[in-house]
């Protein structure tokens, strides 16, 4: 089948094998899959990935053990567990031991025309939620679980990026009824989160307007916004770790003891809490889309969304 | 009065003024009092201090407003807040923006034959505590801090470092019974904490015996400790930081996001709680004591105090 493999370099190749559905499994025909900065870094080198990329996505069920789901428009958590260790049976086995995950660990991605995942995973697409909001389910998942480590559940919240990152998770904490504040170098990027209801600043003319916040998410992407992050959030106030910057920075941390500050790493989200959101039209992440590209050019999807400042890039597939 | 006053060099001083007793403010002769590494820090210009240094002591009360504290041996909060702002009011004043801390930021401190203290901030000792207790009151309050991050109370815990930070950490963990696991250099300062009741690890010959601790407190005092502590907690556990390092140091915080680990700064404790567990009897730090001097000596304390592997110098007033 078509797929955009990493071997080395990524590279489009017309003749990967499809996925082998094991017990439990469900096959998966692409409909449209996003292309995520962790991509990019894997192409990179990031984890030492190989396989087909790819972890955001919407499909339909080929073939499954289970009536329930064949046929079905499903998103699906990509972590797959083994499902019988303490962390797959009383959480959510996103830190399992054995776990592959889809793209970046051990299981083949969505950058292909079929993938597999564990039934378990899937999430089903109600059908007012389209192909193009629905593929953002994986990122807006990961961006609401910001929300659980708000003390009120309603900020204000200070979303340090204005990128793609940033942006989802202003969109998606608005979305859930939070105020919020977005900090970034790009006014037509924060305009997408103005529109929304964000109140939005250049990072250039901040001043100290912002001073203080009870939380603040880090979305820059740089390795330089962690110590911004640490210099805008309030005594005993939170710092949520969004970007991954492979290998060591250099860093103050000291502000994190005199301040009694609280860091946050979070990765994956609830699926179903972001579908939800989508679902009651309480978010609409289209207007982060950029670019649409056939499987056939994922190649140049890749390149496309490594370019600097590029927002969402989609694959569409034929699921 | 004789004074450790800190003016470009630490220096010990025979005619400094006496602190002036403000109102609601209480006059204390220093019968006891501690050299902390933030003294030598302080010392070696960090945060730019000037006036006498010092924040770990037992005194007695020699003037106040109310006729509740005089005569008093106490013990107090280093934080003396404006008493006015929402800091002050609703919490404990610690991050009131106008506070002054005792031998830290404009407010002299205990090494010296006289202090002042906000009535306020004054915890009154036990005749059952002696002195030689009473003066960890202070550290040890901030070493009791990690247990509001413990989420089932019960641990285990794991601490990084067998200085007196971390041994004395452990002791009051065990104390609050918490079950406790030290990993250190020291096989005769870790002997401590085994004494207390604490499993302990060299770190040399740790290997992975402790990997996947729900919560690891980083108190060796070394700019490497943090990405050790991050290496050896579990998935979604919590890694409490004591350690201050002023300026940036290099490490590699991906482990925070793909780990989705909580980061904990935690500086300053509730006195009153140290001072309930050491009158419980439930701690006993005095073997943490190395040395004693008199006051007179303050400075060759401080030089003592400075040598590496040192454990707790004592300075000893008249109060």
């Amino acid at each position: 089948m078509l797929a955009l493999l990493l071997d080395g370099e990524p590279r489009l190749v017309a003749d990967h094998p499809p996925p082998r559905r094991e017990p439990g499994e469900a096959l998966i025909g692409m409909r449209l899959a996003g292309v995520c900065d962790t991509d990019l870094q894997l192409a990179r080198g990031y984890m030492g990935y190989r396989g087909v990329l790819g972890h955001e996505f919407v499909g339909t069920v080929l073939e499954a053990d289970s009536a329930r789901w064949r046929g079905r428009r499903v998103v699906a958590d990509i972590n797959a567990g083994c499902g019988e260790c303490d962390d797959c049976r009383d959480r959510d086995g996103h830190h399992c031991a054995r776990r592959s995950v889809l793209g970046i660990l051990a299981r083949d991605g969505a950058l292909a025309e079929q993938l597999a995942m564990p039934e378990r995973c899937l999430v089903e697409v109600p059908d007012s939620v389209p192909d193009e909001q629905a593929v953002f389910a994986e990122p807006l998942a990961a961006a609401l679980h910001v929300l659980d480590e708000l003390e009120d559940g309603r900020g204000p919240v200070v979303v340090l990026g204005d990128g793609k990152l940033g942006t989802l998770i202003a969109l998606g904490l608005l979305g859930a009824g939070v105020e919020v504040a977005v900090v970034g170098h790009h006014q037509d990027k924060l305009e997408l989160s103005a529109r929304a209801g964000a109140r939005t600043f250049l990072e250039s003319g901040l001043g100290d307007q912002l001073g203080g916040a009870p939380m603040v998410v880090e979305a820059t992407g740089s390795a330089s916004g962690l110590e911004r992050a640490l210099s805008l959030v309030r005594p005993r106030g939170t710092v949520a770790v969004k970007t991954t910057v492979a290998g060591p920075v250099e860093v103050d941390l000291s502000p994190i003891v005199i301040n009694e500050l609280r860091l946050v790493g979070s990765r994956c989200g609830d699926m179903q809490r972001a579908i939800d959101l989508l679902a009651e039209g309480r978010v609409d992440p289209t207007p982060l889309i950029q670019a649409r590209y056939p499987l056939l050019q994922a190649d140049r999807a890749l390149s496309h969304a490594g370019e600097r400042g590029t927002l969402k890039v989609l694959v569409e597939g034929a699921g």
